[in-house]
């Protein structure tokens, strides 16, 4: 069951948490930001079940490479503390977006707890609580992960471009309403601002779904930044005009070999960047790195309806439902459109990966490798 | 002043004409197919001055590089058939949009011609009659470098890519509503449609104000083409799928050394398709070559409003009209965007450019220059 409480976004003076737990009278339920419904209202989605949830997800009212798996380890606590059928509730919910690997991966890390505990003689009470502890260590490790990210990507920067004054793009929204911090791309950008070095955030609308425009936007405003919004197509214009110093972007899952699916749009900023010789970061946390993805072709690109593509849903369009039909038409009846969620970039594109354990640049499958057994050393310590 | 006659658009079996001189007892008009309106309805927009028609051209209503030289050399045989001061009106018109050249050639070509008469000792009747001939002598003639470039365009895709079955990619709108004919890069599609070589046709929807999905689509149905639509971005997926054999766009303007101004996001289309090894196309006619534009840098690019970005107009969201705040909200209040209406390809990523007089590849000052002077012996026969 999914419940909405809306707070117009001028009500409230700062940002309601993009995700937490909470537990009334009633029984425990999982409250979300509802970002399908930013930048126009700041409403709360109230999920007391996982179907309610997976809807959720599916529509992407919840969203972002590293906060898909904090919802999907709280995820799993919720339908342990409902007392529904865990194994069901977690394979319904990691299948509902393939590409994401760190739903996948917040799935099982609470799974395993809740499993461990059964194991170990826990009830279902206890085994419940096992799993939300999972979950909130994943939330918090996530937003420490966040700061150390912002804090080698910045200075990542300062080395490959010293004098700061940086005018930066970015795909996709990638900040506070991906993570349990501060974000992963965007977080970088915010560590830069707040030192003074931000010239201009360049900011991709993203279509179909305007995650740019209605979020990376939202998010610059709230802090204050010099940005300016583009259509997807006009930053090759950018470029020529040597107005981009760097990209910055985010990561949905990385292959062994270094290969980047993220948002589509991506791949022809990266294409872009290596015709002008301008570096094409990503920004990632290590659970981004899918070792059991061995290259770019291996990773399942996710198609969503074409009706994201010949519609305009809500909140954009007033009366507008979020399903097939209801929107404002775009396109002349009856047309089917591409709509890749996600592309890969090739390693040789990229031109360093960021993560909370360090810079991986160049990018190749050894310092890949390499990254990934410093990040479990430093996770078994 | 200016008048909507609308038909809904499955109402008529046939499109209207995208342009059309009538002569009702009230006095001589402009007839266009308002295109802002369309796929949702033909409406014909009846201009009966040169503000009302500038105002048509300002908001996209008409558009298109060979059509508006047509609509340029009408709008000064209106001036002049109404009794206005024909070379004011000839300014103002020729100033609405400063990047596309055609406007200007067909502004000129019709007061030459109403100078010559006046010259010659015209009366301002005989005098309009002759700007307006030079104005029906530019339609037919642009029809038929329509036809010559679908034929030309064709043959080279045949031996660039000998074997059939085109996958072609194209951006924006290049087909009827851009010409007195079939149009351009459109045309080269339509021929190698109707021989029965075109495997699908890609259409970038053309962010902000979505000509593909609104127009081509639009074209590509009406002509039963098998075609899907894509966000921008997601082109590069496409180039990486090995999904696109040749990207067909028009112009709106080339400059001396070749160097290609076009509706924004042709650049990074032909920076993938360098990147791939998949020719990038251009197809425009001979007038759209500006030997006063020395080079790429040299092309004044056209800035539009950044509403345009940020909201969403009519006739795609009921009730919202053209003027900033009145549309759909896609970013926060207060977000500015950089909205350019073109990009420039420079020469070294044009495959060819396809004319009515013939094909230029490759595209260098001297070959652009060949083709000029070869054009105007056709010309002066």
């Amino acid at each position: 069951m999914v419940d909405h409480d809306v707070f117009p976004a001028a009500g409230r003076p700062a940002s309601l948490p993009v995700v937490r737990w909470d537990e009334p009278p009633e029984g425990p339920v999982l409250v979300l930001l509802d970002q399908t419904r930013l930048p126009a209202e700041e409403a709360e989605l109230v999920c007391t079940d996982v179907p309610a949830l997976a809807e959720a997800v599916r529509v992407l009212a919840v969203r972002g490479a590293p906060l898909l798996g904090i919802v999907g380890a709280y995820g799993v606590a919720l339908a342990a503390a409902r007392g529904y059928d865990v194994e069901e509730a977690a394979v319904h919910l990691a299948g509902t977006r393939p590409t994401a690997v760190n739903l996948g991966r917040g799935v099982s890390l609470a799974l395993d707890a809740h499993r461990r505990a059964s194991a170990e003689g826990a009830g279902p009470r206890e085994a419940a609580a096992a799993a939300l502890r999972a979950a909130r260590e994943l939330h918090r490790q996530d937003a420490e992960a966040s700061a150390r990210m912002a804090e080698h990507g910045a200075a990542l920067l300062r080395e490959l471009l010293p004098g700061g004054g940086y005018r930066l793009l970015t795909h996709c929204n990638t900040g506070r309403l991906v993570s349990g911090g501060e974000g992963t791309a965007f977080a970088v950008v915010r560590n830069v601002h707040r030192a003074g070095e931000l010239r201009r955030l360049w900011v991709d609308e993203t279509r179909p779904l305007l995650q740019g425009s209605r979020l990376t936007a939202w998010e610059a405003a709230r802090n204050d930044m010099a940005y300016t919004l583009l259509p997807d197509a006009a930053a090759g214009s950018l470029f020529s005009a040597g107005e981009v110093d760097a990209v910055l972007v985010g990561a949905d899952r990385i292959a062994a070999d270094g290969s980047v699916a993220n948002k589509v749009g991506s791949y022809p900023l990266a294409v872009l960047a290596r015709y002008h010789h301008v570096p094409f970061i990503v920004v990632a946390p290590v659970t981004t790195v899918d070792a059991d993805t061995p290259d770019g072709g291996s990773i399942e690109v996710e198609h969503r309806p074409g009706h994201e593509v010949t519609e305009l849903s809500s909140p954009q369009v007033p009366g507008a439902g979020r399903e097939p039909g209801t929107g404002a038409a775009l396109a002349p009846l009856g047309t089917q459109a591409y709509n890749p969620a996600f592309d890969v970039t090739p390693p040789e594109l990229v031109t360093a990966i960021v993560t909370e354990h360090g810079v991986v640049s160049p990018v190749t499958g050894d310092a890949i490798r390499d990254l990934c057994s410093r990040s479990r050393q430093v996770t078994n310590r």
